[in-house]
């Protein structure tokens, strides 16, 4: 696999399994990260396309607005602006939350931004992205756990990173009953059809790219999975071999 | 929703949650149906295409092949003829296997069997799915379960019945820490972008139609979802009505 075309030594990435843990509000136990990530910047732009089903992108873009309010950066949603590319162009720091991922990827090409972004990130924006907005800074959305509710024109992401992402990783349940297969066997099923590496990131962790060094953080180890070898589990630290993958 | 322009009232489906339930090998709690529903065809034409990663077509036609034995039906891979399209017109009986959903609908379409796997339904030719095989007779897949692991020309599925199924219907797991959305979520947010009903199918249940009646079968209830009204269960007996939705 080629290593990433879209990253410079400027490019900051915060790829988050998950916006919200266990017994926690939303971002709640991120803060400090998110706040030390995005220093500087007084505004960010939110992406709400990926939102679950029943409420307006403004609703959803309450969440955000509230959890970056206590660490004093403001929230625009990209929906408030005529035109987004230009948006995004100008955004100071862009967080694309969590939903569905096939419903973000689909508007994300209908609003032709997906090199908007890639360009943004180049130049060294930083990015965000929680569950379905994590999901796409990889090679394909090949390995979401959603539901395909839409029908996006390619399964392509926005490819910032040489691999693909696997957000809410979840371990087999013990003991259960069911008879659908474990997230290890699907992704095991990816890589009779696909090639690149899959890292599994349990709820409570995120990668973080910075100065051309990509780091794991949070509590938990991650499962990595590549073609052709044994699944195995990754200490956080530094994880910068993923990039050359 | 328009009716399905697929079903003619000589049509016969067996429409299958799961090939194996808990504690039971590959399709044994269903064999006195299956008997029923093949009655009198001495071969069946089997569909590998979803099959799970790592084993052979050949491999994966032996479960079948095991099973169907005991109730004195033999079974011949599409893969074993030289032209599938005609192996579908041929077929006295035809089974879909489960695995991915994507992978099998991606290979139908490259195969060109959509067209002859709607005109065998029409004329008559009972066709039986379990799981993935089960999903491609609904509108779309749309409420698949599985990993998108290839990308099909489309999401349109078979379109026999007028509505969407999801197979290995879950209930929310109680107590449950993770942050991912439960299958009733999912089901929701399809509804947001979706119009057709969606018929949940646990692990156990079936629905046969025959003579333009179609009956859910299995010892439980079905979970139903239609757009704008809570989801309800529905239990066991004629379900006909699904077919004018």
């Amino acid at each position: 696999m080629p290593n990433s075309q879209f990253l410079t030594p400027d490019s900051k990435l915060l790829i988050v399994s998950t916006s919200k843990i266990y017994g926690s509000s939303y971002m709640e136990y991120l803060l400090d990260e998110v706040k030390n990530f995005f220093d500087g910047a007084e505004e960010i732009l939110f992406i709400p396309y990926a939102r679950p089903g029943g409420v307006s992108f403004d609703e959803y873009t309450e969440a955000p607005r509230k959890a970056f309010a206590q660490i004093g950066v403001s929230v625009k949603g990209i929906h408030e602006f005529e035109n987004p590319a230009e948006a995004v162009a100008n955004a100071k720091g862009i967080f694309t939350g969590g939903g569905n991922t096939f419903l973000l990827l689909k508007t994300l090409y209908e609003n032709r931004l997906i090199e908007p972004l890639r360009e943004a990130v180049k130049s060294g924006t930083p990015y965000m992205g929680s569950s379905a907005g994590s999901n796409i800074t990889g090679l394909t959305i090949g390995t979401s756990n959603d539901m395909p509710i839409v029908y996006p024109p390619s399964f392509d992401a926005l490819q910032l990173v040489p691999f693909n992402i696997n957000p809410h990783y979840l371990d087999p349940i013990p003991d259960s009953k069911h008879q659908g297969e474990t997230r290890e066997t699907r992704i095991n099923e990816f890589h009779f059809q696909n090639e690149q590496a899959v890292i599994g990131l349990r709820e409570g962790s995120w990668l973080r790219l910075e100065n051309s060094k990509l780091e794991l953080s949070g509590d938990l180890t991650a499962r990595l999975f590549e073609k052709g070898k044994d699944a195995r589990e990754v200490e956080p630290g530094d994880v910068s071999f993923l990039l050359n993958s």
